[in-house]
């Protein structure tokens, strides 16, 4: 078997980290950003270790999710797309993409204040001074490194959520090369846009999102939308799910995980948090049953399927919101992003794209719903409808326009990159044998 | 295909509390009740929030670990039925549940004292006064909503621990009214008598229940014998799990969870916790051993599904005990616990009614024979027969008796009730088909 | 059914065990050793229960990694033999393990100063003198009782990954002899010499082992070498992985609970747990595609189960440094453990003897890998190489080679010893219907 290139280069990446890192020096100079060690909150740090450890867990739980949907010849495939993440996102988030996400913010100025768009990719190369002091500005209770570690997680996912869309076709050496480029100029601007003191959607626009709404959610939806654009409907789009007990799995995991990813999201073992965690499991549980009644008032009978992607929606929905808003708006939160994602799923044209796992329907619609009645209910000055007026309104569907236009674009233009190096989509043959076999020669 | 008016109805309720949750204004009124943000302690904040965390994954578990053991036509039904618990019931608990279980007691005077049958529904109702600073009575050292999160779980899977019983014949709908009614009927009222500091069983009996042993096991293990009985056998009973891999994930996730409900029920990171968790991992242990050892004697294989089956029954049993007992007695509990079970398990009276996994014998004799052994040995000034003598020990047998009547006797008349609504049994032909694709046409 | 004389002593074990442990009146005797429950950190305690469960988790995870691998017929033994390691071990543990692992030093004197070989059995027997304070030397700001729990999730999976090795020969009963004379001849005296204060390889040798390195990988790596030597090849040796998604949510949950081994093992919630935590999810994200890729190259698909075989690769070599080195180093250490661990896997020697989960190759020399370059790159005065000079990095490799010695020669007697008892290997007919039908009677 003749070694194609791509592969060779690949092997060469991972050897050339592998030698940097053995002779890379840490740096420690920006200690003006530092707090002492007296400044550490240990509960927090036991908080954020088991919170980021929770977040690790979703990602094969999205890939449990995602591989029992799928048809028989493509389970272990899109599993392996939601897995590899773990590998090629963490390794590009402490070589550069944590310092694209967090460093100092490189960008322009308004009205003589200094709005960032990106981080400096120097500043935390190789994890350079990031050590066991907290940061004072992006969370001044834990170690530097833990929060560090706990966006990483954030950033492994957000490539796997987009898998579903171009389940059961894409070439596996054109994925890993996308989410590369995804991590690299979509993903880390808009975290740095969005969480970052300076970023120009949080402290200009104000857009709030506590946890990844936007961020994660409708970034990663809207990349799912335009890859299926690029890559076209699937020869057999009947859609039978495989193993429907691994969808269930894959939810609870999921639902496990997004207490980490929510009620850590506080960055604090603290009322705030316990808030998180009451809002995302009353959501989920809303949204879960929101879409089953729905379902059989459309004529569809009860489903666990169903279940799942309800309680999965009720997730992404509440996640910009988590610790923003009264517990029991929670509900409605849930409630009303359920049907307008079940909507949108049974919804013809977007049925005739042939994203797979409907990733759009649930992530891309989910999070923007999230957005905007976070956008109408958040609490806090000026921070949303109901508490600031048309205006902060305005500011935030701007802001939203901006993300959608930003995330679906530069993904598209991506795509067309990366399939300029490699073809994204397999061979009809690949495709027809399935890419369990015709991608990793292994079977479910 | 014609809805039913029951699944409108359903969709009309959902619908009401989606609404009125947007409107709710949550009061604040109870102020005397509750300490300030001072007196949390972040530590147990952290641990409550992981072991909340850890219990919500329980009901996948058992879900996972009933779902393996039934038949093929049903796995994805019964799975669902445990799953979906995580929806109804934390909607129930917000709305009302907790208000019910652990707002001021309603109840009675006895010798000039009041004690507690059921929590006012008003004081707690859409989580109002439910804040982020802690009880002074029910939980001192974390905020109050957490203790209400951590409680919730628990509410969550002792429905989903009665599913067993009469799975592969039970309708769905009945089976969502059935919980609910279980839930407000019998769960509340017994967790309020049980766990609130005015609470009958607990305050009048002087009941030990550390983690549940009565609240959720038994009242779960009767409410499933009255279930059976109630429902009737299935048409065809023979039993061949379908994939014991799935009760060995349930069971793992299970064991990994309890931990989180004994372990966190000592509702804090502290020394308490830790004997919590020796006692419920060894008595875990001992009943694995015990069960597949006993099994052998009896000229039965050392099976996977033994050991698993021994597993649970050694947490159900430690569950009321954890944290009052020294932790070699933990060992006891398991083995004494195991082969009670054990023998009841193959008891053919028991085999008779077609109890489909053993609910009865597992949980319900579980629950009582930790109770029992509790009684005995608990540590601590007039706990048990051991420390406090005969009369102490008669008190507690008197209130297992009555534990046990009423939740057998309240089930029944709720299955009853239930089934006057939307018959509790499905169709023949729906029973021959199996749940699956009968009620959700889905297939495993 | 006649039944064989072995089972009717195991329940005997069982019987007396639980006797003894209801009569058994702890001692608490060594009052010297310990602090007051003022120094106890709560945060520590918070983390380190999450963190015990997370290693519990494991044990199950590698049921799922190592089943999904094995053939069809095989797959339910093959975890059922990790899952009794939960029961068996954890009992061993309380009895005389943990005495054995860190009671006081028993061994001798060189130049005057005390070296311990092996833990005495009576301190902790039955968890005597194990209590909620804090122990000085081996834990000083958690309860002993949680330091005592955290080890007994080590020593539980170290037997449960032997099981590799001789997969779908082995016979139940005898295994289950052997994990006990494992864990007390092997695995508590190695524990004791590397983690003891005085431990003669700590101590003396100066071998830094983070969590477990040596104490669990290498030492279960030689055992499952001298396993295959012992049992032979399996009659039928062609290897088609039953279950590929089951090896996923094994690493998945490995992966996980690998935060609780290595993050947990800096006994606290600080800086250095956040430091292990990177280290970890590093090296394993660096291992997994470094293993792909190194795949490729030598004309092999990418598969699923390499990328899970490379990350737990990954997980093994980190582990003995976890804590002691520079962040981006981890990535190097994940790197070249893949390359030497897949250069191993395929090596024709090693293919021969048939260690059907490649349980050498992969723990065995992960594990020496881990503890060579740890032996290079640690942190610290006198740790390693670049910090100390040839003579420690002499030292250490000298311990190397004496640990190999003692767990290979002394599993190779412990497996005789064992198949005089009882014959380790299962009859031609039971191999030939596997193990699932001839040892449980049960059937995936």
């Amino acid at each position: 078997m003749k070694i194609e290139k791509r592969w060779i280069t690949s092997f060469a990446i991972i050897c050339f980290i592998a030698i940097a890192s053995l002779f890379w020096e840490n740096k420690n100079e920006l200690q003006a950003n530092f707090l002492t060690a007296e400044a550490i909150n240990y509960a927090d740090v036991a908080w954020l270790l088991t919170s980021s450890s929770f977040v690790l867990l979703m990602t094969p739980g999205l890939s449990f999710f995602y591989g029992g949907m799928v048809g028989k010849k493509n389970v272990i495939s899109t599993m392996l797309q939601s897995f590899i993440s773990l590998g090629v996102v963490s390794l590009l988030w402490i070589v550069v993409g944590f310092s694209l996400a967090f460093g100092e913010s490189l960008g322009f100025e308004i009205e003589g204040k200094h709005y960032g768009i990106i981080g400096n990719p120097f500043d935390f190369m190789f994890f350079d001074n990031v050590s066991s002091l907290p940061h004072k500005q992006l969370a001044s209770t834990i170690p530097f490194v833990l929060f560090a570690l706990f966006q990483m997680k954030f950033a492994v996912i957000t490539p796997a959520i987009i898998t579903g869309s171009f389940a059961e076709r894409v070439r596996f050496i054109s994925y890993l090369l996308f989410i590369c480029l995804f991590t690299l100029f979509i993903y880390t601007p808009l975290c740095h846009m969005v969480w970052h003191p300076n970023g120009l959607l949080g402290s200009y626009f104000g857009v709030k999102d506590f946890a990844g709404g936007t961020v994660v959610h409708m970034s990663a939806g809207f990349a799912a939308l335009a890859g299926v654009l690029v890559l076209g409907k699937r020869k057999n789009s009947e859609h039978i799910p495989t193993n429907i007990p691994f969808v269930l799995l894959g939810t609870g995991m999921l639902w496990f995980g997004w207490f980490g990813f929510n009620a850590g999201s506080a960055l604090a073992a603290n009322g705030t948090a316990a808030i998180a965690f009451a809002t995302t499991t009353l959501a989920s549980a809303s949204a879960m049953l929101t879409w089953i009644f729905f379902d059989r008032l459309n004529g569809r009978k009860v489903s666990a399927l169903g279940a799942c992607i309800g309680a999965v929606v009720g997730l992404v929905a509440i996640t910009p919101a988590a610790g923003f808003i009264s517990i029991p708006k929670s509900i409605f939160f849930g409630f009303i992003a359920a049907i307008v994602s079940n909507k949108m799923l049974y919804w013809n044209k977007l049925k005739a794209i042939d994203d797979t796992l409907d990733v759009f329907a649930c992530h891309g619609v989910g999070g923007i719903m999230g957005m905007i009645v976070t956008a109408i209910f958040a609490e806090g000055e000026n921070a949303s409808l109901l508490h600031g007026g048309w205006s902060v309104f305005g500011h935030h569907m701007t802001a939203l326009g901006l993300v959608s236009l930003f995330t679906f674009l530069g993904s598209l233009i991506l795509y067309k990159v990366t399939n300029w190096f490699i073809p994204l989509r397999v061979s009809e043959e690949s495709e027809r044998i399935g890419l369990d076999l015709s991608q990793h020669n292994e079977k479910f």
